[in-house]
């Protein structure tokens, strides 16, 4: 008889990592749960560095895209909005460290999901037309394409197809008029993002982001605005990758790490 | 009492315009209808050299973008689908001129309106199944938004609110399992484009085209193949300009003579 191997006493399940050379750190469990990318900082780089007022990053997860948002842009409150109690534990941890004291009078954790409607979101702490700024990250995996053994992972990853039309919907019942939704997404969410912002969001602004010049996105970048009614621009990309090198292009380079953000076109 | 001028009696209603360094001629009205542009000659870009079988035109107009794919594809048969009795008079006078003469055994004419559904699409000519390619170039500008004073060109530039729905819908039902749709479109049309393909048209590649690397996009190029379930991808966009000059980079200057053409990543 074989007996299974014990797990290795000294693998850390959870890790404390700097991001934008230092100026935040995130707690994040390693090996379960969603772990904070690029995706994420290029999240927070659509919204501009005097932004002010409120955020909800809708999705939060341990609050990578909040964080790097509150870094960069000192007069705006952050609320991270996370259904997981196991992420959102570790979005608390994340704004207790020593090294996020400066930041943590600003971020704030609601505990909620956000495909709640109605009276039960308005329970949750999701107040009506509050927010100035909402962005989100949603699950990239289609439901039919789960690929991620935990459970954790699975519940970060899995996208409904009507997915983007219910995160949509929350973004506009709680953003202010005038307010800017910003999010990353597939190229082939397109349409539903498109169909989500409907009457509610409009000026959109999408950016492709490409690995390399002459390979297709991997990405799109979308802003809009809520109750405009300006048309649709598709923006020159971002690309990931000069050349052959694997180093980061400078300008993609600078928004991953905070010094740069991605500004709009049109205020409308 | 102040009489009207009378008309320049000199005046040409009707020019012969040479496209592709003079490979192809159209007979095109003057100041009255549409006047075939770089947009045909892009849309005709996304066909390749080697196709075969027949295409079909949707609004050809005087037949631009189905003229410029006969000259590159010598195997392949083109009709000129136009519900305009002005235009496709051009047309076919296009086809009869001299110059065109090599090309005239390949092309023809279908006085049929796109919209036609049913027996009515039949007896129009429009075949179910019949075509290995479908090219479009819809009308751009919103019904809402006619600057256009002439009754000619106000038909070719009014789109109607689900106009893709209903020219894809044509498209899907005279293509053949596993036809090449090809269309241009303004970015603004981006979900209407993803919608009207649906469930007929998939593997959709969306090629932007900027005037400059730095502007937003003008136009969208757009490949599907009919019963593919391939997912979207974004290409790399293609630029008009570069740096600050006025000609035509030399990828678009090539596409928009005929001298090269922009193949699918994947031919599913």
């Amino acid at each position: 008889m074989v007996l299974p191997a014990p797990p290795a006493p000294s693998e850390p399940c959870e890790t404390v990592d700097a991001f934008h050379y230092g100026r935040f750190h995130l707690v994040q469990p390693k090996g379960r749960g969603h772990r904070a990318g690029m995706d994420a900082m290029l999240l927070a780089a659509l919204v501009p560095d005097d932004a002010t007022g409120r955020l909800a990053d809708l999705g939060a997860g341990a609050g990578a895209a909040g964080f790097a948002v509150a870094v960069r842009a000192p007069r705006l409150h952050v609320d991270l909005v996370e259904r997981s109690a196991f992420m959102a534990h570790y979005a608390r941890r994340s704004i207790a460290l020593p090294q996020n004291g400066a930041l943590a009078g600003r971020l704030s954790v609601i505990e909620a999901d956000v495909t709640l409607a109605g009276r039960a979101r308005l329970a949750a702490g999701l107040a009506d037309e509050v927010y100035d700024h909402v962005v989100m990250n949603p699950p990239f995996n289609a439901a039919a394409d789960r690929r991620t053994p935990d459970a954790e992972k699975a519940d970060a990853h899995a996208m409904q197809p009507d997915m983007f039309e219910t995160w949509i919907r929350t973004a506009g019942a709680i953003a202010r008029p005038g307010a800017q939704l910003s999010l990353i997404a597939r190229p082939g969410s397109l349409a539903a993002v498109i169909a989500g912002c409907g009457r509610r969001f409009g000026g959109l602004e999408i950016t492709p982001v490409h690995p390399r010049a002459e390979e297709a996105a991997i990405r799109i970048l979308v802003t809009a605005i809520k109750g405009s009614r300006a048309g649709l621009s598709l923006r020159s990309a971002l690309v990931m990758h000069d050349g052959n090198g694997h180093a980061f292009s400078p300008r993609v380079n600078a928004l991953n790490n905070g010094e740069a953000f991605h500004p709009r076109l049109s205020s409308r």
